[in-house]
């Protein structure tokens, strides 16, 4: 029995899921080599929502991130997460961009994509498994998993056997609510290993206080790697620490070997990057929350529905909210809830709750159900479908989403010239999902010309205007060089 | 295959691990009756530090507390901790108070007697399990798990075998530090069951994140129960949440059935109590640590360590003194760190780094090494035994601990007689143990007859002085009925 393999997320998952993605390069220098000479077989650097937040919040070219981290780090290979025809955002793009996109990242360094469909169609994975391959680059085809009436470990297995003849160099599932248990992580396995033939990877979150015992369930199945962060960005709502699931497989015979003293030294470095952090770090994202179990509601999704929810003025509101979740679902043909589908599924449940049962549905909502997104694992409520067709005009498809785009390219590429930006494939692809973030990053003062302190509109996101909220805004304040988010309220008048 | 047994803790270990003990019987009344109709096959309520927490915090009669859970969850056998002959205390008392103090609580409802000793000397046990037999009780002896070069899953089971031909109705493993690995708790669950023939259960805290997944282990070789809370009073340094080990056994074959509405209810019950002890619980708490794995210390030890050596000044010395454990453990015989072992061990550990190794050695330290509190594990360390024989002028002693005490029944009559206070065995055994606190719950005006608000001193414990705090210490203030810890330093002159 070989050694199970351990993949580090702390550069990646385990900041987004502990901190709101806010690591920034600089913090994680210091960490890179120390965690390139451990012997993990990869590391989670990129993708996921640390484009976003490079460009949001920290006033980084995550392209510079990556060649950085790549220099830093240059024997593990390094990983990244991306959203299949989302890319690295919360709609579908042309195949054009997608390709260009992985030729960018491939170019500068990544060497591992994780690719993955929030709907599970397979063929939103299609174009970025083949762009990878073309590039040379290792495709893990991702599952992600959810309990409802319609997925079952077979269904599952049939989607792995459709990755692998597709392409995919390896598999992975992909557990991001924390829900999947050691029984059922202990037959995904077996049978998938039993119906393909390519490596397998387990990853998980322990928010429910489950991941480490289903990596265990998995590592006795023979999953081939799983993996791990670093405490304090570990656990709770992350993946298990790397220094606890050594302890966890202690005298087992999948048992790996690690150097225990320079994980005890990341750990330190790491408590300082989490203090320095602390303005988006929670002790509720650090415990154990069974209650995921009955709402099925990822880790970062819960982290951030709370702050939403505060913003709106429901913080009290948390637990019928994520009650509503499950009635969302079930409409929208029972979709698993990650990026984007979580945050559209919880901005529904807070309209639902707020102006009554499907009183509002929201813009992606509605696209879910018109099959904008993909096909859905389940039908869409019929009632529901038709009062969107009905309110929208619009009808129901089933074409693969990107093929009622127009090829996107050449359009972004004359948009970034028309606003004086470089014409660069790495320019054009961040400008095609951040418009706004990548043209206040390369000319911060025709973004807000008259002003210093900086101050830059939010892009808007899927979450919901409140109601009454004319008076409050969020704003991005740069003041010293260091991005405050500052929301705003003014009282009635 | 038998579906496994719940015992439930919440009333007992889960807030003593997760809120210094401080839950209040009419904290417990409400959930009593629910708890007691779900199934669990035992409810832990009383016992370990309750005792101390009712007397010196909650100005409650621990007797009181028993008799009316006792009313309140009649069907469920009632479990207690028992410190063997440390009763609920320190340090050991003679036997008739032990005899009398068993007597008391199985009069009162007490079923199930869990006793353990810190060094693991039988020696210690005897009383105590022929005591609880005698009422018709159920008597369950213990094993404090630690690791050592003298500790193996093989003296342990010869343990074990030692305490079933003792007379113990059923074994426990406590797993009080939560180290006990996946891997080796089967291994200890399948030789214990191989080579005795009475029920086992074990006790573990999720403190490094090893328990749950421990708890699994012990399953699949065969335990017979094991003790889970309700969040969130469970996970973290508390035992496993009973909803969370529920999902864990998701498809088991062992999962056990209850109603998950009923924890849902409880659940949120006890969130209320959680939010109305804030003060005394604490994010470090609920968060899996595994410093512990770095360290070897457990969990509640940590915590206090680093309170104690901020009033020390020695903050900064943290590592030095918990290097320093090892080293004091091994002189010492391997003892485990429980209580009182864990106090006795950090103390001297500190002391060593402060004043230079061994050149002050704390008087429990020097009673261990005397063989005060029973046979250690391992030798004690010769030079440091003929140290402190030479400074003590005492004889190190082979005997059990109680046969070099006089019976104490007759004596403690007298004392509470003196005092004017009742003379049932129920107050004088708890006079024994707590004579101040038992006098300022009985009759508080007399243990401050001048001062309204109460003002009373600790107890003195196995704690340092501070070598130059003689201006600070700690008052206990009850004012309006709630009783506060208040700290006071005084600027050295």
């Amino acid at each position: 029995m070989k050694p199970v393999l351990f993949n580090n997320t702390v550069l990646r998952d385990g900041h987004q899921s502990m901190a709101a993605t806010r690591m920034s390069t600089q913090q994680m220098l210091p960490a890179a080599p120390i965690l390139d000479d451990m012997g993990f077989s990869g590391l989670e650097t990129w993708g996921g929502a640390t484009i976003d937040a490079c460009l949001r919040f920290l006033s980084e070219n995550p392209f510079d991130r990556l060649r950085t981290l790549k220099k830093a780090a240059p024997k593990t290979p390094q990983i990244m997460l991306l959203r299949g025809q989302n890319i690295v955002q919360y709609t579908s793009f042309p195949d054009d961009v997608v390709e260009a996109f992985v030729r960018c990242m491939c170019q500068n360094g990544m060497d591992v994509i994780r690719i993955f469909d929030a709907l599970n169609d397979v063929r939103n994975l299609r174009t970025s498994v083949q762009a990878v391959k073309k590039c040379g680059k290792h495709a893990r085809g991702e599952l992600c998993y959810t309990t409802s009436p319609v997925h079952t470990v077979e269904s599952f297995v049939k989607l792995g056997v459709e990755l692998e003849k597709m392409g995919a160099d390896s598999l992975g599932i992909k557990d991001m609510s924390g829900i999947l248990q050691p029984q059922i992580a202990y037959k995904f396995v077996k049978e998938l290993k039993r119906h393909t033939g390519i490596p397998l990877t387990l990853h998980t979150h322990d928010t429910a206080g489950l991941g480490a015992a289903s990596y265990l369930a998995a590592i006795d199945a023979g999953v081939d790697c799983v993996e791990v962060s670093i405490a304090p960005f570990a656990n709770g709502t992350s993946q298990p620490d790397t220094q606890r699931m050594l302890a966890l497989l202690y005298e087992h015979p999948r048992c790996p070997e690690f150097d225990t003293k320079k994980l005890a030294e990341l750990r330190t470095y790491f408590e300082g990057v989490y203090k320095e952090l602390s303005k988006f770090t929670s002790p509720a994202n650090e415990r154990v929350d069974s209650d995921i179990l009955i709402y099925q509601v990822p880790g970062g999704m819960l982290s951030n529905f709370r702050t939403q929810l505060k913003e709106q003025g429901m913080s009290e509101r948390l637990d019928e909210v994520v009650r509503e979740i499950p009635v969302v679902r079930e409409a929208l043909g029972w979709i698993p809830l990650v990026t984007p589908t979580s945050q559209i599924v919880g901005t529904q449940a807070m309209m639902n709750v707020k102006f009554g049962r499907w009183k509002m549905i929201c813009q992606p909502a509605q696209d879910i159900a018109l099959g904008r997104y993909g096909a859905t694992p389940g039908p869409i409520n019929p009632g529901i479908l038709a009062q969107i067709e009905k309110q929208s005009g619009k009808k129901a498809t089933q074409e693969r989403p990107a093929d009622l785009l127009e090829p996107g390219m050449e359009k972004y590429r004359q948009q970034c010239v028309a606003k004086g930006l470089p014409d660069s494939d790495e320019i054009v692809v961040l400008f095609a999902m951040f418009p706004q973030q990548i043209e206040a990053l390369l000319k911060p003062k025709a973004a807000a010309p008259a002003a210093a302190p900086v101050v830059s509109k939010p892009a808007a996101t899927a979450s919901p205007q409140p109601a009454n909220g004319q008076g409050a805004r969020t704003l991005y304040v740069t003041l010293g060089g260091q991005r405050h988010e500052v929301f705003v309220e003014t009282l009635a008048s």
